[in-house]
C-alpha cells in the first residue's frame, strides 16, 4: 500500500473525550491531582462516570488533537491510533476523516470499547484527565506501515504511547523507519507523572530516536528532575537538537543548537478549558516547520493555536487557524 | 412498584444530540429544509453523517431537555424515553440522572441502536435536526407505570411520539392514567412538519386529552392552517384550557379561557444555537406552574430558561437555572 505524502503523521491513543465541568472540591473528595493525566481501568472508569455530572462527548488524543489542528492550517495530516468498531470509535473515525485526515487503521472487532477520557473542567478552566485506554491497547507495529511513515516530513509521537505495552513498540518501529528515511521524529512528552513513570526510557528516547521535542514546564522540569525552568533549558539543549518548550502565559522557549527564541503567548479574554493547550501548540508550530519557517515564526503559529482551543470547551479547533494565522499577518 | 411524587414527568424520544456547525450552503446542497426536523433511515444517516463535519455528542430528546431544565430550577422530574444498551445509551441514562432526574425505563437489549439526531447549525444559530429514531421505536404501553404517571403533577408528552407507532400508545395510556388520577396532561407540538403528519389527530388530543398545550408559532399556524399568528391564538383558545404559544424573539403568549399574557423574550448578547429553545420554555414554565404560580410569572421562568440554552451550543442548561430566576427576582 502506498499513500499521499503528508507533512505530519501522528501516532497517539484515539480517545473520545468526556468533557464535564466540576466544582473545586470535586477532585479532592475523589482524590484526584488537579491538572494530570490519570489512568483509569474499567471499574475505576465506571465508579468516576457515576459521580460526575452530564458531559458532553467531542473527538480527542493528543496526537490526533495536534494532527486535526495541522488540518485545520490547511496543512496534510495522517494519524495513526486504535478504536474499536463501537459507537465511539466510529465517532472518533468520522470526527477526524471530517477535517481531512488520512486515517486508516482498521477497528479492533473484538477486546475492550474505545478509549475515553473523563476531563473534569475546574471553575479556574484547568482539566484533569482520567483515561480508560481500551482499544488503544491493541494499537502495535504491525498498525504502522512502513510508506505511511516513509512518506511525512514529520513522524510525531506522544509519550502517552508507553502506556499501552504493544504501543510502544510501534513508537519504536515508527521511529526507526522516519530516519531510515532520513525524515524528522519529534515526539511530545504529553504529562509530567507520564515522564515519571518512564524517566529513563526518555532520556534515552531523546538523545536517540528524537529530533524535535515538545515539552511544557512540569514536564521538562520533571525529565531531568529540576527545579527551575532555566536548569531544564540548559539540560535539553545539550540532549536534544530543538526542543519547543511551553509555559503557559509566559509564552514559550524555543532552543536549537545555534539559536534560542523566547515567543510571547497569544493574548485571550478567558481561559474556558485548558484541554489541549500542547496539542494545539504543537499542530501550529509544525505546521509552520513543515513550510520551512523559521523557528519564532513557528512559535508563533503554535501560541495562535492554543489561544484560540482554550477559548473553549474541546481540545478540537472551533475556528479555522488558518484564517486566524493568515489574520496574524504570518 | 412505587414512585417518589415530582413536578413533571416527560415522555418522549430518547435521543443523543450530534451537534456540527455547517455553511449556508450545505443545507441546499442536501436538499434538507431549514430549522425543522427531519426523520432519516440508517442508510441515510449514515450519508448525512459522512458529508458532514465533526461534531460534538451531548444528550438531548425534547422532553428529556424540558425535564432536564426542570431539575436545573430544582424541580422534581422523571422520564420516561427508551435507549439501547449501548455507549450512546449509556450516555444518555446518565446525563440525565446525573441532574436528578428519575430515569428508570429498561434499555432495550436488541434492535436499533440508540436514536442519534444530527443537529446542523447554521452561522445564524438556527438549527436544523435529521433523526434516526433507532431504539425509540421500542417504546410501548408498557414502559408506562401507572404509578409512575399518578405521583406526577403533570404528565408532558412530546408530538414527537406519533412517529415510533407503539409510542403513540404509550402516550395516550400515559394520558389516560393521569387524567383518571385527576392530574394535568401537557403536550407540545414538537415541530410544524411533525404537525403536518398528524394534523387530525393532534387537534382531537387537544379537544379531549390536553390541559396545558405547547406551541410555536409555526406549529400552532400549521396545526389549525392559518397563516397569522392572531388567527392561530383564537383558534387555540378554543380548543385548549391553555396554550402556550413561543414567537422566539417575539416572546410568548399564555392564552386560558378568562386570560390572556403577552410575555417579552428574554434579552441575549448572541444567538448561538437555537437548539432546546422551546423545550427548555417549556421547563421554565411548567416549573412556575407546579408550583402554583401566576401564568406572567411561569412565562418569565420560560424565558429565561430559553435565553440561557440558546446562548450556547447544545439543549441541556450549562448554568442553574434556579440561579438565574433568583437573580431575576423570580
Amino acid at each position: 500500500m502506498t499513500h499521499n505524502p503528508v507533512d505530519v503523521v501522528g501516532i497517539g491513543n484515539a480517545i473520545v473525550d468526556v468533557l464535564a465541568r466540576i466544582d473545586d472540591d470535586f477532585l479532592e473528595t475523589h482524590n484526584i491531582s488537579k491538572g494530570a493525566m490519570h489512568l483509569v481501568d474499567e471499574d475505576q472508569a465506571r465508579t468516576l462516570y457515576d459521580a460526575m455530572g452530564p458531559g458532553i462527548e467531542i473527538s480527542g488524543g493528543s496526537a490526533a488533537n495536534t494532527i486535526a489542528g495541522i488540518a485545520s492550517f490547511g496543512g496534510n495530516g495522517a494519524y495513526i491510533g486504535k478504536v474499536r468498531d463501537d459507537q465511539l470509535g466510529d465517532v472518533f473515525g468520522h470526527d477526524i476523516r471530517a477535517v481531512g485526515v488520512d486515517f486508516s487503521v482498521a477497528p479492533a472487532t473484538s477486546g475492550p470499547a474505545t478509549a475515553r477520557s473523563m476531563i473534569l473542567v475546574s471553575p479556574d478552566g484547568e482539566r484533569t484527565m482520567n483515561t480508560f485506554l481500551g482499544a488503544c491497547v491493541g494499537l502495535g507495529p504491525d498498525d504502522v506501515e512502513p510508506s505511511r511513515i516513509q512518506s511525512a516530513k514529520v513522524t510525531y509521537l506522544e509519550g502517552y504511547l508507553w502506556d499501552p505495552a504493544e504501543a510502544k513498540k510501534a513508537f519504536l518501529k515508527a521511529a526507526k523507519l522516519a530516519h531510515d528515511a532520513d525524515r524528522i521524529v519529534s515526539l511530545t512528552l504529553s504529562d509530567a507523572f507520564c515522564v515519571d513513570r518512564y524517566r529513563d526510557e526518555f532520556k534515552g528516547l531523546l538523545r536517540e530516536d528524537v529530533d524535535v521535542l515538545f515539552a511544557n514546564e512540569a514536564e521538562i522540569c520533571s525529565l531531568y528532575e529540576v527545579d527551575s525552568f532555566d536548569a531544564a533549558l540548559q539540560a535539553a539543549r545539550g540532549d536534544c537538537k530543538l526542543a519547543v518548550l511551553t509555559r503557559s502565559e509566559k509564552g514559550c522557549v524555543v532552543a536549537a543548537a545555534d539559536e534560542v527564541h523566547v515567543v510571547d503567548a497569544e493574548p485571550i479574554d478567558k481561559l474556558v478549558d485548558a484541554t489541549g493547550a500542547g496539542d494545539l501548540f504543537a499542530a501550529g508550530f509544525l505546521h509552520g516547520f513543515t513550510n520551512g519557517k523559521p523557528l519564532a515564526h513557528c512559535g508563533r503559529l503554535g501560541a495562535i493555536a492554543a489561544a484560540e482551543i482554550i477559548s473553549h470547551i474541546g481540545a478540537r479547533p472551533e475556528l479555522s487557524l488558518k484564517d486566524l494565522a493568515e489574520r496574524a499577518g504570518l
